[in-house]
């Protein structure tokens, strides 16, 4: 099996070189690392051994596999909700794909071509693929569109559907090598490429995806019409007529980012994973292509979102209604909605966007995302999921739409689906490489396996990340090898929180970042944030970075009304909360003083292993006759944002007041 | 002047015996009835000598004049910002002819005869009257409609002000006997009956009034097609397609009252002044032209209204995006919208539901808007609005779209307007009669001259309300004359808060009503909410009712869940409001224990007159260091909820913890 990747690389990789422009920086993949840290190892496993086996199973019980199944039949009522729903399948078969990849498991793989079977039944004749419409073509009622495509814009995710597909597919080919899903996909792509494009069918993908699987198909393919179609769809938007007056994103596009043109776009807008699944489209047909105005859109829109509609642990989409962003620092904690996928779309937009520059602050957004306001969409136990990840929670406040507790299954189940495939992939967000510039992005234990101008290169670390800043890194090269390691220096490492002036910290980190080689100190130099070691290269060579692990404070740009006077803890990638659990039963009713000196602890039998922050505090305390309200000492315990609400419901809060100024009196 | 009046009220009593079918309780018009009283005359006399001068004023100084001169001439460019300000000449028209017909002034007289000198210049040759379009009818702009009516329903407002200016020109005709402003408005509404009919065209009015306006055009011109069109106008409401599925309002048709015909409607909805006036349209035509199916749906919508969507101080439309009503039991406190226009069209739809029924709880949500969350919309300076009546206000909260101090006039300035023409209205709510039987529905110093059997019947009131309970009625028939005296019983004086389980009395009043005739105790029946005593009146009976007038704690049902362990503080008609001015600069901090007792005091300095309530509360209060927070003992000062923010911009809050829970921590 393995072997049989390596093939397979080779021949992508025979395409990639074929093509004239592409990323200048490439990932290592997900197949070259090799991890032995317990942090992630230990949820890739859960996602392996519970979430896939789940998902797979809640696509049988709520009849999204029946969905296929009649489709092949052409007969029956479609029987969940969303037309979208064929998208778990897809979604599930591309994690479990990752997943065979670094884990082979001939039940799995079985199991994985059973479901494709019932998939390619499912496709027309034509290569038409989408379960509530072929079922029965005649009642699928007007929200649908009476005919294939008409209502793609507005409701039928007809070309998310095929997205999410061609996603699923290249990912069980590069991954087992066989083509049973691919050629589905591919028969599907052509009917695209027939219908859509100048002179065919125009249309504004409703729900961008379309546009990244179509990149993925024409590498894996290389098949130039494939990259023309995601370049067209994408450009496609911004020429429909809508109110510009309204303020209602339905009504002026905003919603579906098809207000204006996309070279036009400035602002993060509209719904976020939308959004998301555009922006990273737009990078990889800018790679690909060359274009330059893809490129100037999606610097101005990065900086827009970083730097104005970011949640301080990462989270984006601040908006329930229409699950999109809000305006510049329109950013509530009471009801910030800041759904799953929206984060994992945000992994993917700052992987591209390093991939195009080569600065460490897309992967600092990146890392902030992964290590809080992703996982927290998981659960521990892999089978619980948050579908928005709350900022707050407390007592007395009724926000239907804030989840407080995680659910096995959503009736719209995006998120779930998304983390499958997201976690087993993580180990290909580590390493990059252009020519002998090797990049260091994140720090987990573990090997990387790299080819510098052909030779071989292991890049092997050991740390105990994020819990411990020490980290050490063994470089064996095949031989002596000229090589630019580029270790990234985390901004929170230098005190900028985000590269924005959104958040900034109260205090100082006490020590600078400390690099040695071979245990000798050395003067690095810094580029685009990476800490540059160029040296001829040996086996064995060892090299030493220590990232200070003070416990930070963060506050808020004043612009930033809601954050406004208070503070949120940070301690390397790790954004804290604090939890009712640990807190006598409440979270919403601490205040942090400004001089709370914090102590650090590892607890290796709580929440799978984390270390929790304690600290003097106050505790605002209403008496049990309702009539006298006080405030005493006590001591606050907070644990990692990401393992919130993994024992019981209750409160919690991420932003802390430093000072009050009024309270209000809730009675409910 | 007055003998003029009484001409016109004879010819149009011919219409109203010449008609089949009417209201079978008539209203004693406004004209007929003068007022002694304080609370009122004091309120008219401001609006006669402040607001209606600076109404024109206004409308002048805005450019809403030009406007009419500027179609006159059929050149320049619509120089205000919407196509209905029109309707604020013909608001201020209409309330000034009630000024007139109250108070003759040949000044004002002449003023408004060259207002609409302008007004007629601006009118085409046809009827159609409509500066936005008449001006400069090529450059209208597709928001309005680049033909007439067709933009109708979504934007243009062209019949609503046609309404308007029905119901300014029939006053205008009623007040002074002159039929220049009348001619006009036949004009106008001939045009609309050629143009919009069965076999002609059809449209559900976008913001109804026109029903309304037509029906009075109807009483006083007699012209059946008027009556007719209002009819048709009502019923082409819900034959609209719209998307069914969508919860928004605008999608679904629920905004405008059209997403079901009329007769199907059994709640509250959308935009809540449209409601307001489509539900008196269908008053006015269903007593008119018997027609029970509309009957059936208001009686409907009322219980739903009041049942379910009603403030405790009788403020309707809580949800600010769209103006409207929202779900049954949302009725938020820190967000309220409550537009002074609702009331005001609350009070013309309830007096309707009494004129049809002759039942005293619609008197009873009458008096409770008209003294609470009507006339908080005007300040005591007659010049001085809100366009939203807040239910709570609280330093460190950020609710951008709700009122904390009033302004002077707005860029939509319908509420002071509708100010303008209500408050001289008055009068005419108080006494009305269905053959011999008389009722008093409001207690107003003051003499209504009735007609009973065609004798005369005098009814002079002397009381101190709604300060004091204390009321007395003296008796003048022209002769000995059998009537049924039938005097209202407020809800409130028999603990019924509202009739509907909405709200409730936490403790009972100490006293029942008592009632006496030439000062013995009379065992009185009950009819409809009203005590009924019928006797052979001669000249000089005295009737006198006592209202026991006990602070009453005011509970809301427990589905509201916003209102959950608070109380709000009643007295009489009157619901109270704290103000930051009277408790120490807060209002938000204050916990009303249950076992709080409360004085009463009249202070005449006060706010043109005032009682407060004074009790033992606790204020919670923030130290200056923002780490402390405690309860402390106080006492608190309430003033009446009217009477709110006329010394200038703070804190205020109508319900009050009885019992704190949580709270919450506010840094800004």
């Amino acid at each position: 099996m393995r072997k049989l990747c390596l093939i397979l690389f080779i021949f992508c990789s025979f395409f990639a070189l074929a093509q004239k422009q592409d990323y200048p920086i490439q990932p290592v993949a997900f197949t070259n690392v090799k991890l032995t840290d317990h942090f992630w190892t230990s949820r890739i496993e859960t996602n392996r051994t519970v979430t896939i086996p789940a998902s797979f199973a809640r696509c049988e019980s709520t009849g999204r596999v029946k969905n296929f199944q009649m489709a092949a039949e052409r007969k029956g009522k479609f029987c969940t909700t969303y037309p979208f729903d064929d998208t778990d399948i897809y979604k599930t078969i591309e994690g479990a794909s990752y997943s065979l990849a670094l884990h082979p498991d001939k039940k799995l793989d079985a199991y994985v071509d059973s479901m494709i079977t019932i998939v390619g039944k499912a496709q027309e004749a034509d290569g038409y693929l989408y379960t509530a419409r072929t079922i029965d073509p005649l009642h699928v009622g007007d929200w649908l569109g009476t005919e294939r495509w008409v209502k793609e814009q507005e409701n039928s995710h007809e070309l998310y559907n095929a997205g999410h597909m061609y996603e699923g597919a290249v990912a069980h080919f590069m991954a087992t090598g066989k083509r049973n899903f691919l050629n589905i996909a591919i028969k599907n792509a052509d009917l695209l490429v027939r219908t859509f494009g100048p002179g065919k069918r125009h249309v504004a993908p409703g729900h961008e995806v379309v546009e990244m699987g179509l990149v993925k198909m024409y590498r894996v393919t290389g098949k130039k019409e494939y990259l023309a179609l995601a370049k067209f769809f994408i450009e496609e938007r911004g020429h429909k007529e809508y109110n510009k007056k309204s303020k209602n994103p339905y009504e002026n596009g905003v919603y579906w980012q098809d207000d204006k043109p996309v070279v036009d776009q400035d602002e993060a807008e509209g719904h976020a994973v939308r959004a998301m699944y555009l922006y990273s489209g737009m990078a990889d047909v800018a790679a690909l292509t060359g274009d330059k105005e893809f490129l100037t859109a999606i610097d101005k829109i990065w900086n827009n979102m970083v730097g104005k509609k970011m949640y301080v642990q990462g989270s984006i989409g601040a908006v329930g209604d229409g699950e999109r962003f809000g305006a510049n620092y329109e950013l509530p904690n009471a009801t910030a909605y800041n759904e799953t996928c929206a984060a994992i779309g945000n992994v993917f937009w700052n992987e591209r966007m390093f991939l195009l520059h080569g600065e460490s602050k897309y992967i600092d957004v990146l890392e902030k995302t992964l290590y809080n306001g992703l996982i927290s969409g998981v659960g521990l136990d892999g089978k619980s999921f948050f579908y928005t990840n709350a900022m707050q929670i407390q007592d007395g406040f009724n926000h239907p739409d804030i989840e407080r507790e995680r659910a096995g299954w959503f009736t719209c189940s995006c998120c779930p689906t998304n983390v499958v495939r997201l976690m087993p992939s993580i180990p290909g967000y580590i390493y990059a490489q252009n020519g002998n510039d090797v990049f260091v992005n994140l720090f987990i234990s573990g090997t990387g396996n790299l080819k510098v101008n052909n030779k071989g290169l292991q890049i092997t670390q050991q740390n105990n990340y994020p819990w411990d800043g020490g980290l050490q890194f063994t470089v064996n090269p095949a031989g002596s090898m000229d090589m630019n390691l580029k270790l990234r220096i985390p901004g929170w490492a230098q005190n900028q929180a985000v590269p924005s002036d959104l958040y900034s910290y109260q205090t100082a980190q006490n020590k600078k970042v400390e690099i040695k080689v071979n245990g000798k100190a050395v003067d690095y130099i810094i580029q685009n944030g990476y800490a540059v070691i160029s040296k001829k290269w040996k086996k064995g060579d060892k090299v030493e970075m220590n990232l200070p692990m003070d416990v930070q404070r963060v506050v808020a740009n004043e612009k930033l009304a809601e954050d406004n006077n208070k503070v949120a803890l940070q301690r390397g990638p790790v954004m804290y909360c604090a939890e009712w659990k640990d807190n006598d039963g409440k979270a919403a009713n601490i205040i942090i003083p400004q001089n709370t000196i914090f102590t650090t602890a590892y607890k290796p039998e709580l929440l799978n292993g984390v270390t929790v922050l304690t600290g003097d505090v106050k505790a605002v305390q209403v008496d049990s006759s309702g009539l006298s309200i006080s405030t005493q000492n006590k001591t606050l315990t907070a644990i990692p944002y990401y393992s919130w609400a993994n024992r019981g419901k209750g409160e919690m809060t991420v932003w802390f007041p430093q000072q009050v100024k009024y309270v209000e009196l809730l009675t409910k």
